[in-house]
């Protein structure tokens, strides 16, 4: 029997995913004191059940705590087994030292996140580097993809599309939603100048002017690379494009800012906002469910 | 050879715990990504040195990730050995599940950091429940108290002074300071109806009326402590106090309606702020030499 248990924020996956794989929804209180500190508490019975801590883990930093006082908790009242559904899972970018020194930031959150969990599921881990996250993560993982998802929509509601990827790392990925989406793809080349500056180039984008061009991106953090996709694109006669994110780590402002420079702005609900359109409930619910089979 | 290197914060402790030890500071970098994920790069040599990481552990939560990247890149550079300087040290308060399924935040924190740290060394740790810090850390543990700094600069400033503590609990710590001022000492009696609201009593202050009250706490966060026990020192006729706290965790508008309540309101520098007047660099810098001798 399995029971999910939600972090605060992620409460609507977490009801989501029980009722499409029939499983129970757990209460987990997690609250602040005034000095800061977390206080958790586990107000349901776990003992010998399955348990499914589901947490988006944008900002990590201030999320880490209480999601560790949760699963040893969990743990301690006897649960079969601890695993940890982070539909944005992160710090998977520093995963090298680029300069003498460099904490590798991917290694150590993912072995500390090994301490407290017995398996992660995760959508559309930004891999660089690493050809899968079994060479992050010691403990086993499940990765949930959307491209098929993506693809479909745009199959469905854009006529003559031409996805384009950010950058050359995005080839397969970005191949992969071509493919769902029946559609000829291209990347940029991208150069980062800096944590919130990037510069892009293409050649020969005056070839696919016919086309609807559809911008894809996993992770839309600063929004540098979306802004500057779709400015490359107009510059180059095409139309003002489409925007697809898998992971919205965007403000406000940001959002706003891709939404006035394309025709319409999406993202999967991995970080719920208000582009969220691409649900991925149904899509960790089918893992889960063969998993649990 | 000790090394000390600072997290944010946490700066002028280091330099300060360096020059009195005639150590070293070495360069730590500590920023944010725009998604909020933390950077650390060590920038100075460690290999074959006792480390020390200095890091107020105040909103603990926003800086364990940080604090644990730098451990571990410290250690995988070759550190002989890690100590942390946690000068307030977080998370004591939640000892034991008051109520079924709570986490025993106490518990996990320690053994949390009990990964990353070979020693902890902190001031004035507020224990209630745990005779010792060695109950709640498998690590060693050093501490170094207030008490005696506090209680000189009562001697030496304040006529006829009467050390009043916020509750039975704090007896000893109370005590030590009166002894240390050579003044008489008594406590209220505490009762806690909720994170920022409490109800004091006290037996018999009418005898205390020519006395000048001290009123100290070794943690002020919501301030209800403080303000409680300066209001009843006045109803019952006595004049408004000196306020003495250790770790400061309290924000600008409680600080200014502490110090409106009192004749002087000082704190020690473990939570730098703007009623820091006790150093605690030299008392910190004392046990580190015995310790290093």
């Amino acid at each position: 029997m399995a029971a999910f248990f939600a972090l605060p924020g992620s409460e609507a996956l977490a009801i989501d995913l029980a009722e499409l794989t029939a499983s129970t929804c757990g209460a987990l209180e997690v609250r602040h004191f005034p000095d800061g500190e977390s206080y958790v508490r586990v107000r349901s019975e776990v003992a010998k059940q399955d348990v499914f801590l589901v947490c988006g883990l944008d900002s990590p930093d201030a999320k880490f705590l209480s999601l560790a006082f949760a699963a040893r908790t969990i743990r301690s009242r006897g649960a079969r087994s601890i695993g940890l559904i982070a539909p944005y899972l992160p710090y998977l970018r520093q995963d090298k030292a680029f300069h003498e020194g460099e904490a590798i930031a991917s290694k150590i959150f993912a072995d500390l996140l090994g301490h407290e969990f017995d398996r992660v599921i995760t959508v559309d881990p930004h891999l660089h580097r690493y050809a899968s996250l079994d060479a992050v993560y010691g403990i086993p993982t499940r990765v949930v993809r959307s491209a098929e998802l993506i693809g479909e929509w745009v199959s469905e509601n854009v006529d003559s599309a031409l996805i384009v990827g950010p950058d050359s790392e995005s080839a397969q990925w970005v191949e992969e939603i071509a493919h769902a989406a029946d559609a000829p793809w291209t990347t940029f080349r991208k150069e980062r100048r800096g944590d919130r500056e990037v510069q892009l180039a293409a050649q020969s984008l005056e070839e696919w002017r016919d086309l609807m061009p559809v911008l894809v991106d996993d992770i839309v953090s600063s929004g540098a690379t979306m802004v500057e996709g779709a400015k490359l694109l107009r510059t180059a006669g095409l139309q003002s494009p489409y925007c697809v994110a898998v992971h919205a780590l965007f403000d406000d402002a940001t959002g706003a800012r891709i939404e006035s420079l394309t025709r319409k702005f999406l993202t999967t609900d991995t970080v719920p906002n208000k582009y969220s359109h691409f649900r991925v409930a149904p899509l960790i619910a089918g893992q889960l469910s063969s998993d649990l089979a």
